[in-house]
């Protein structure tokens, strides 16, 4: 009996998945050990170019959860509501679910997979992570005998765009974003990937599989690119550093971190070498060691090869694999992370303002690792000359540094913010 | 009920995969779905420092193709004779099997695969191709909606180990090939890594995977490293090139070629930053674009790793995954191949030299893209100075290169051999 398929959706994605499975059908079944059928296609709109074979085509998602016709439901709608809906209905009617929505999985994902459970179901989401990377797969799978430490992934194809863009043809970040938008590489409105909620669904749904956790979107700190200025490329680059955006779980024994936000990278790390709309993701495995997964995190055939990894796997198999339970584990704030820090700080250019500088990091028990001024840089201001001093740090908790920060900041030599970016070794 | 496992070998890989078993327990039986127990153990030799727990050990590898006993067989003696003898039993029997044992796949994989599939049983082998590194489940299974044209990977250690260590210490083959067998990254005789065997034989089983053919070792091109001077490796780092050993395989319209060898790659492509031991493959699906697996090749805890990986997939399914079916393609020789060529050629320093190598190029329709010669790396010999002249091609066929490199031999004005490296755009 072959694998019926409902599909939800006729965007890009969609169709990609109905050309794959159109145009791979005999090398799917082959694989699969039997055929994928698209039986029934639902969407709010009929999109003629979408070519449906024998699908029926109906515009009521609710035409899907049947599950007499329909073995698999396919969720390539989008948004958190309808596909909501749609997804608990099918798990609760016992048919498995492909997704590829990372925002209902990174806020539901715990809900769903119990539902799932209940009702000897399996809910799959290849494609809500990294598009076409099968990182779920190495961590469902490949590395399941692994206690993961680490996972630290460039998993927004726009922000990893509008930085490489800005570190290699000295544009402003405003001025990237604009090109971005018109290669279509960043939405009209970009906030999602820009300031890294994109990126946080990933990371709560990566944690979630790394370290057997409900997933829990609300518990990701969460810091966009969107204050990155070319200085602060210039001067990492000095440093020999890549600013890269990042998303970053860890797991001790104190509890599960999970954190997004820019980060300086040595130039060496294979991360900092990823360009571009690429993704990567790195995961450091007790057993393993570090192992990385690297491709394009978007566009609707990679997408589309994720989801239909997903039914390829389910077709395999008459019973879903079993849902992996998950263990509520301690959440840290970022206020309990530690990071070595590049500070960027506009100072007086006065003698004695260096070492007042480093007597507040002092008095906080900060060791500084390197500082920079160039004489070059100095900018009238008023009366006064004012010179950006950029200092790194060692390793030290957020909530010492941020104690720092405010110390500084408050210091009449400085004028304004105080720009701080983490440092990862990715040792 | 829980998984029995036979565990054949109590070497390093072994002895890690009993140590995974039991400190993860746990975290196993929660991601497997059910507990994965090692109930018996066979090995030549009884090492005491293996721990068994409940094991009952036995000197006859016989014992352990008991199907009432145990469910899988884990072979881990490696070799082709004993190892052969006991998967084929295993598999007779109706066992699943799980291997790490290149060589064995390689060469009669699909004698195996047959066997596994007419007896209901599972044949699995992440391990066997670079280590911790889940590249066989993403071939299998995240990359399966794909028809794949290449993949192109580092995946021996030791060369690379020994490349690297070349590039950045200017040291030469053989006193880094020492010094590798001192670090315990090459074996007292090395010629089955530096001489691509056994890379040859990974490579027979990924071509296996991604283009569902027999596996087919006989049909790799294999070409070591033993050849590699310091010399090339300046020149290409000249050119802008680095120099990996590569396996590479391919498939079009006329069929599959696979071939491991040097190869210059630009410095800019994310597998010439792969250094040390660690392993790399990239993998081009037409759907999920470029992707790439990064990690430990070898090491008794990575391919530990990726045998329990097997187990814990066989644990959650009651029955195997169907066996993908192969279908003979054509294996194309390695004449047919096309690659743009390195040359390095010891030449006499006197005028019109140039003008008779490229016009021997010329006439066999070969572009030379550029061409290098050094006046201070003029060496005397005899009554003659002699120069080397680095030369390198655009694209061109394996067959007419081989008659332009016979034809430049014969020149009186050449010396010795001429060296090609074919060079890999990777775009």
């Amino acid at each position: 009996m072959h694998l019926r398929v409902g599909l939800a959706g006729l965007g890009t994605v969609a169709q990609g998945v109905l050309t794959l499975l159109s145009e791979q059908a005999d090398v799917i079944s082959a694989r699969a050990g039997r055929r994928i059928e698209v039986v029934r296609v639902a969407s709010r709109t009929r999109r003629e170019e979408a070519v449906l074979g024998d699908a029926q085509f109906s515009h009521d998602l609710a035409s899907l959860t049947d599950p007499s016709e329909v073995d698999v439901v396919v969720e390539l709608i989008g948004g958190e509501t309808s596909a909501s809906e749609l997804v608990q209905s099918a798990l609760g009617a016992g048919q498995s679910v492909v997704t590829a929505n990372k925002a209902l999985i990174a806020t539901q994902g715990q809900h769903l997979a119990e539902l799932a459970s209940n009702n000897g179901a399996a809910l799959r989401f290849e494609a809500a992570v990294a598009g076409g990377i099968p990182v779920v797969g190495a961590l469902r799978t490949g590395l399941a005998a692994n206690r993961i430490s680490r996972i630290a992934g460039i998993i927004n194809g726009t922000s990893n765009y509008i930085l490489s863009a800005m570190a290699n043809d000295s544009a402003d970040f405003a001025s990237v974003l604009a090109e971005a938008q018109r290669l279509g590489y960043a939405e009209a409105d970009p906030t999602f990937d820009v300031e890294g909620i994109d990126a946080a669904h990933k990371l709560a749904i990566l944690s979630h599989l790394a370290f057997d956790i409900p997933t829990a979107f609300d518990a990701v700190y969460c810091e966009g690119i969107s204050q990155i200025t070319l200085d602060d490329i210039a001067y990492a680059a000095e440093l020999g550093y890549v600013i890269k955006h990042l998303g970053i779980a860890r797991q001790d024994d104190a509890g599960v971190e999970m954190r997004v936000h820019p980060t300086l990278l040595p130039k060496k790390a294979l991360l900092a070498k990823v360009d571009g709309v690429m993704n990567a993701v790195m995961v450091d495995g007790h057993a393993s060691g570090p192992t990385l997964y690297y491709g394009a995190g978007a566009g609707g055939a990679a997408t589309a090869s994720a989801v239909v990894a997903d039914l390829i796997e389910l077709a395999r198999h008459s019973e879903p694999a079993p849902t992996v339970p998950t263990v509520a584990k301690s959440l840290r704030s970022i206020d309990d992370a530690v990071s070595a820090c590049y500070l960027r700080v506009d100072c007086l250019d006065r003698p004695g303002v260096m070492a007042k500088l480093a007597s507040v990091l002092s008095a906080a028990d900060i060791s500084i690792e390197s500082i920079i001024q160039h004489e070059a840089e100095v900018r009238r201001r008023g009366e006064d000359s004012w010179v950006p001093v950029v200092i790194t740090t060692s390793a030290v908790s957020e909530a010492r540094m941020n104690a720092a920060i405010a110390s500084l900041a408050q210091l009449p030599e400085v004028h304004g913010d105080v720009t701080r970016i983490r440092i990862e070794g990715l040792a």
